[in-house]
């Protein structure tokens, strides 16, 4: 896995000092990141340089960089525990409450008519609350990324993380839930019991086969958008990537073979999202057989992952197996999205350099494409469910803001997320 | 109940239009809470003028301002909705998401180690995310402020409230959960299957006896700190207040006959923590049996209430019912807080008029100086409960911010709730 490391290293001012910083890091096979010069006193500068390190890496570089005539480590840090300290989500108050008058209107006594107001007429819940931007992220930690069942407050930074993503790009405020129990009924129950508290329901990293009933259950006891995000979201953005590499590749995604890799909560939201779009040979592997028979359910052909990897046109794995796909099974033009986080099946280049025509991995395959885009227009049409319609006008609005080459486009554009919104809310309201 | 009422209203540029706008209102009892010149065109001024306006308050003044020679309506518009349009409060990210750098540090691939360094160290997820600022605002709607059972989606502007309050006031992440039930033991199962998303747990206008239920199992069942804060919050403040009533009034509060009308939640959690503090004579009057017996094995004395008006030192009302007591009740030299809210069970001036030492209604003795530091204090002590010590704590801390004449501070002042902090800390951690 690799981590960002801050190096602050004060060297002498003169010529080569930081050349020769750099060098060390070069022999090391360390590639500057960023470099940034912190400041310059009595003959003296202080670098900030960053690197990404991996448990491969050298170590022994910094006694390497302290033993130089001119330079000493002065620090390092870790750019990703800081950028995670105190949190990466915090609620606000949306105005100043900087007098008496404000304090009584915002709240007692003047909220109190709010409150009639909505008694008399619940949909002014929309217009007088956060209601309509507020959406649930509940896990009970049996699947985060590709790291397992670790727990819900150790995946409490990826609902975090979600939560700042939908405040950055959509304007929503995410509401990280973590679930005490991994039991099925146990979760809608408690989902249930506090749904009026939100707009919409996003389900995230809770494993198969659990996530398949706890999402129906929901979907039916709740007259709010419920989705989980790993099947369906993951599947909207693959979904745009697959449509994007057949694009390039010149060929149709329904004449188009289509391995799967991995039929996890992933694999099965994807393989239900593309026969939803027409796809019609589907191969997947998996070691579960529930998860197979699934998925032989949705007309996908069981297959082992030699046949998938030998057939398939397009290869989309999400195993949660770092390495699983060698470079020699990689046929050449075939298209392949290795999509577990954070150490996907195959590297990119990897794949590339193994004859693929498009490869990419999770980082940029990544539901941050679609779940922001998907519950504001969601929101924004008042919907009660997520229909396919919904999610397949998503992925041709994720597709179609690609650029020429691209499979899909770049997640901190934010006209990508008013594209998918728009598309998402035009599909609820048709 | 007051309705803050906004108007725009055009005049003819020349002396004396405004002057008959005013005479127009002050005909009609209406005081101008504020005046400002919005623009001026072409021998036209545009002024904006916010009245508060209750029931009985002549709308026909809208008509008189209209019949004018020289001046029109142009619009008016309700202060109280227009602050709370949109809602009171957003979920935010803590930093800008300005690069595909940011992005991977703060979610995947990044995310991994933090959440792997949370699931090796449970206690990193105070450094690592926004626990130790989170609080949940738990309330089923059933006894919301002063106006009753009326379900938990017209109570989230109360909620959104609380949490514009928290995190202005004391920087915790105040999230309004709302339950979809009101069987104490749904909402109990709910809570507890939630928990782990939040550093404490505060329970919010759910009434009596339900909330007594709710809170005991909650206490006993989660290793954080729980609250009611209509009994706990409205206690601590009630006792500051009734603190600094004694010591102007140069009587020890254990000398003092303290009467409650109303004993519910509110009351209930006064009564208990008077008595925590050295309360001698306590008498109380109910309309409900049930809370009359809690009340007498509290060691109170059942009384009617008439009898709590004629011999109490300090009465304390929290009703629900406005308007309950009438100034003949009112005792030369009493202290009257009358604290439901919006509408008190005596006006502080009509109580002062009748004979009132001290007057006070809930606008001022409001929970709003309690509930922040109370958790802020507790948060970061990382106490596991709230003790009597911490509740006491708290109401010195209180008292010890009001000026030399008042019951209690102002609750905008930042010093107050830093105080109130600091005071449950050092008692959590006693």
């Amino acid at each position: 896995m690799k981590i960002p490391e801050i190096l602050l290293i004060e060297s002498e001012h003169k010529p080569g000092s930081l050349a020769k910083i750099l060098a060390v890091l070069a022999e090391a096979g360390l590639v500057v990141e960023h470099l940034v010069t912190v400041r310059r006193e009595q003959g003296r500068t202080v670098w900030e340089i960053t690197i990404d390190m991996d448990e491969e890496s050298d170590l022994g570089v910094f006694d390497k960089i302290d033993a130089l005539p001119n330079a000493r480590v002065l620090g390092k840090s870790d750019r990703v525990f800081n950028r995670h300290r105190g949190g990466k989500i915090r609620i606000v108050s949306s105005q100043e409450i900087g007098s008496q008058q404000i304090l009584r209107d915002l709240y007692t006594p003047g909220v109190a008519r709010v409150c009639l107001a909505i008694q008399a007429d619940p949909a002014k819940a929309w217009e007088y609350t956060n209601l309509p931007n507020t959406v649930a992220i509940v896990t009970d930690g049996s699947a985060v990324l590709g790291l397992g069942n670790i727990g819900p407050v150790a995946g409490l930074p990826v609902m975090e993380g979600k939560a700042a993503l939908f405040a950055s790009l959509a304007g929503i405020s995410g509401v990280p839930i973590l679930m005490n129990t991994q039991d099925p009924d146990e979760i809608v129950a408690a989902v249930a019991a506090i749904a009026p508290s939100f707009g919409a329901i996003q389900l995230e990293d809770i494993g198969a086969p659990a996530c398949f009933e706890i999402e129906s259950q929901l979907v039916s006891l709740l007259d709010k958008p419920v989705l989980h995000d790993d099947q369906h979201g993951t599947a909207v953005v693959a979904l745009a990537a697959v449509r994007n590499a057949g694009r390039l590749a010149g060929q149709l995604l329904s004449d188009s073979v289509v391995g799967q890799v991995g039929l996890g909560a992933a694999g099965y939201g994807i393989a239900r999202l593309l026969r939803a779009r027409g796809t019609r040979t589907l191969l997947g592997a998996d070691v579960d057989l529930a998860a197979v028979s699934r998925f032989e359910a949705l007309g996908g052909q069981a297959a082992d992952l030699a046949r998938v990897m030998q057939e398939a046109d397009i290869v989309i794995a999400t195993t949660g197996v770092r390495g699983l796909i060698k470079p020699e099974m990689v046929r050449k033009g075939q298209v392949v999205l290795a999509l577990t986080n954070p150490d996907p099946e195959i590297e990119p280049r990897d794949a590339r350099a193994a004859g693929a025509s498009f490869a990419a991995d999770g980082k940029s395959i990544n539901n941050v494409l679609g779940f922001p885009g998907l519950f504001r227009g969601a929101l924004d049409a008042r919907a009660t469910r997520f229909t396919d319609a919904m999610l397949l006008s998503a992925a041709e609005a994720i597709a179609d803001q690609a650029g020429e080459n691209e499979l899909v486009p770049d997640a901190l554009n934010p006209a990508v997320h008013r594209a998918v919104a728009e598309a998402v809310k035009t599909a609820a309201e048709a």
